[in-house]
């Protein structure tokens, strides 16, 4: 069998054309488990969801196992291992962890019962990420069930506290170092603008997220009999954050900046090419105006340019009507998006002293440090990349372009640390796809292009071994 | 009978002496009505709480009846008039709704079952309003039951709409004006700074309610896809809200500080006698520092000066762990006290142009406009507050002082302007009674030298006619 003519793949593409319905139930299945792993109420929804993927593993001929971890377990499952010489080996990564989906009175159904609605399939993780990993364990699935020689041996490393982290995941990686050991990963956990402009992610943004809470009075206090005397602990925390960003967008904290690596020509000649106009997208974000940071278009704002947002507020009485108290604290939760080349753990430092710099002596500031992750950078003319981007041209039937992602995979740089593996970013969501939002979907095109772009990567990365 | 001759009275107060366990059990029953006139929840809680104290007032021998509103009923209860000439007339003023109990995890018992510990009762509205009004209500019962002549024809107004602006209460007044006319009206819900200080209060601060919400993108936003291109409406409202008030306390808004009256020297050496220092004040509070504006001290600030307060915040997620979203939008409950002799209709003209001055195009300013309340001042030479003095003295056994409140009574200036009579505050809560907070209690030493000051009362305002 001569790899570099693909005519061998038609079975296994035949496969994924005659499931096609079945694939769908299989996601609606996954999509029931409220795998929520930021709420310790879903613990054992977590489990159980865990259980489903590596019962479904291995009956799709994958051998499977659940790997507990000091959080929630990760899946592995790998290609059987046959007699032959050994073959190039890849990790394809996922997760089956979703963003909580709170506000749920904001959905148009339950986010946890699946709902079809013309090529849309509607549900909570339904693009992110679950629809997404499935269309490449459907891939394998084609190629065992249909006997069709695999190129690479193949392990899928599917996690459960991506939307928290990562916690678990580089421990995990460092105590099978040997096991994983690859040549690259494959993650889908991306987007692409269209259906007809499919893409490879070069460039991701990282993240360093804190919940700050100002205390104020040792309880609610009168606001009457004693407004006027003491700070109040939601206005102390409204003029810290007020001084953190200016009012185009730019972050206001000394330091903030060292290291942004600066978008180049041929960079901003490729941001220029999404089929977007600022005015449509204004529209689909629903905003009076867009807003950002001087001097960039907001497709190089979005992806290129670091950020801080609060991700949100509480403070006393959030109830109906009015309640008229200081209340005793207020807190935020905060995320700063990161860029190539700045260093989390100098961000972290400088955003530390910024916030105890604005703390005024009447209120006390508690700071919590949550998850982090490096930005990320790859080359978009390794051989990898134009692996990649021939799967995606010859799946969608169109010319991928190359993106810079706004968002963050934590752990992506810790493939690059710890496997020293690179990762090829074969995203399937659409920029309508209500990530982390209510009403949440995947479209069902992406699905079925997305399975055969799997089916057509391995051969592709045999080839380069 | 002479009326300036008080012995006749003696009967009266040994009737409170020998019932004072069985008025403790009729407060505790009164008080396990949830009466949160705030939320919708309540609204049978309510009318059951008003039921009940209808048919208290008729047990101890008043006419009494429920009156619908357009909100939460009135409870009316008036001494029977008999063939004698007409006596002068006094209104007693109280509320039985309650502040809401939020939030129930600080509380260290059910804020709806009273307890008492040592001589204090543990229990939402034990000092606002409920222990301070029943008060009145055992003096009269004393009086009635001991066939002891009262000097004045005497009717309780008790409404449940106190803690959200008593929205009915002037439509009421003026439908009954005639029924309700009286040369005064008594009212307990104020403070006083210890047991051996009982107080007269003789101003009272005003307030004006807002809600502001801020509207960004249509929907919560994945923050990484689209941070950087969007204002985040929970910044955008913290930095409108942190232009409304500078770091030294004073209010940032342009004719806000419209006509209030500079406290006199007298004043200021009344708001001196207060035997509290800063030091214990702040450690009371359980802050780090104190806080307010400069060249007030700090009983001048919280009675005298006008205030900003944040009262609530609520933004995107606020449960466990993180989630990385621009949020829709992002809410503030404000409220403002006021002094004389602000004008609540011009202040909150130019709160509401300066919200709209400082609120970007970004987003969108959404204000709605909350309870309000005038400032009050009375003079505390006049008669009826030598009345309320003389009561005070005789049933507390200390010299009274002379106070401003920092907390308002809308309804003194509702009573000013509909039936043109002024108001005489003899408060009976204490510096810790936690109004308003977790844990809200009620002395019982309060409670019965408050039952003693109303029964000789009576004989002090007929005297003065």
């Amino acid at each position: 069998m001569n790899i570099n003519n693909h005519d061998f793949v038609q079975p296994v593409l035949d496969y994924l054309e005659q499931n096609k319905s079945r694939f769908i139930d299989d996601l609606c299945q996954y999509l029931r488990y409220p795998s929520v792993s930021a709420q310790a109420g879903h613990r054992a929804d977590m489990a159980a969801c865990a259980k489903w993927l590596v019962t479904h593993c291995r009956q799709i001929g994958l051998e499977a196992r659940v790997c507990s971890t000091g959080g929630h377990p990760i899946v592995v499952a790998r290609t059987p291992r046959g007699r032959s010489p050994k073959k190039p080996s890849y990790l394809i990564y996922g997760h089956y962890d979703v963003q909580p989906a709170e506000p749920f009175k904001l959905w148009k159904s339950d986010p946890f019962k699946p709902r079809i609605e013309g090529r849309s399939l509607f549900a909570r993780g339904a693009s992110d990420n679950k629809g997404q990993n499935l269309a490449h364990l459907n891939a394998v699935e084609a190629y065992l069930k249909t006997n069709t020689e695999l190129h690479c041996d193949l392990t899928f490393v599917i996690e459960g506290e991506e939307e928290v982290g990562s916690t678990s995941l580089g421990s995990f990686l460092k105590s099978n170092r040997k096991e994983l050991a690859c040549r690259a990963v494959v993650i889908s956990d991306t987007g692409m603008p269209s259906l007809k402009l499919p893409a490879l992610t070069y460039a991701l943004r990282g993240v360093v997220a804190f919940e700050v809470t100002v205390h104020g009075p040792s309880r609610d206090l009168h606001s009457g009999i004693y407004g006027g005397t003491v700070d109040n602990p939601a206005m102390a925390l409204c003029q810290i954050l007020a001084q953190l960003r200016d009012k185009q967008g730019r972050v206001n904290i000394p330091g903030f900046y060292d290291g942004v690596a600066e978008l180049s020509a041929h960079e901003r000649k490729e941001a220029a090419r999404l089929p977007l106009s600022a005015a449509d997208y204004r529209k689909f974000l629903g905003v009076p105006e867009l807003f950002g940071e001087r001097g960039y278009t907001f497709a190089e704002q979005r992806a290129a340019r670091p950020t801080i947002e609060i991700n949100g507020l509480t403070s006393g009485y959030q109830g109906e009507g009015s309640k008229t108290i200081v209340p005793a604290h207020a807190s935020a939760k905060l995320t700063f998006r990161l860029v190539p080349n700045q260093d989390p753990a100098h961000v972290r430092k400088v955003i530390l002293k910024r916030l105890r710099d604005l703390c005024p002596p009447t209120v006390r500031l508690e700071i919590k440090a949550g998850h982090g992750g490096e930005p990320y950078l790859v080359s978009p003319r390794s051989p990898l990349a134009r692996a990649g981007l021939h799967a995606l041209k010859e799946a969608f039937g169109h010319e991928p372009i190359l993106m810079r992602e706004g968002g963050s995979i934590p752990i992506v740089t810790e493939f690059k640390k710890i496997l020293h593996a690179d990762s090829l970013l074969l995203g399937l969501a659409l920029p309508d796809d209500n990530a982390h939002s209510p009403n949440e979907k995947f479209s069902l095109d992406c699905y079925e292009k997305g399975m055969q772009m799997g089916a057509l990567l391995w051969p592709e990365l045999a080839r380069i071994g």
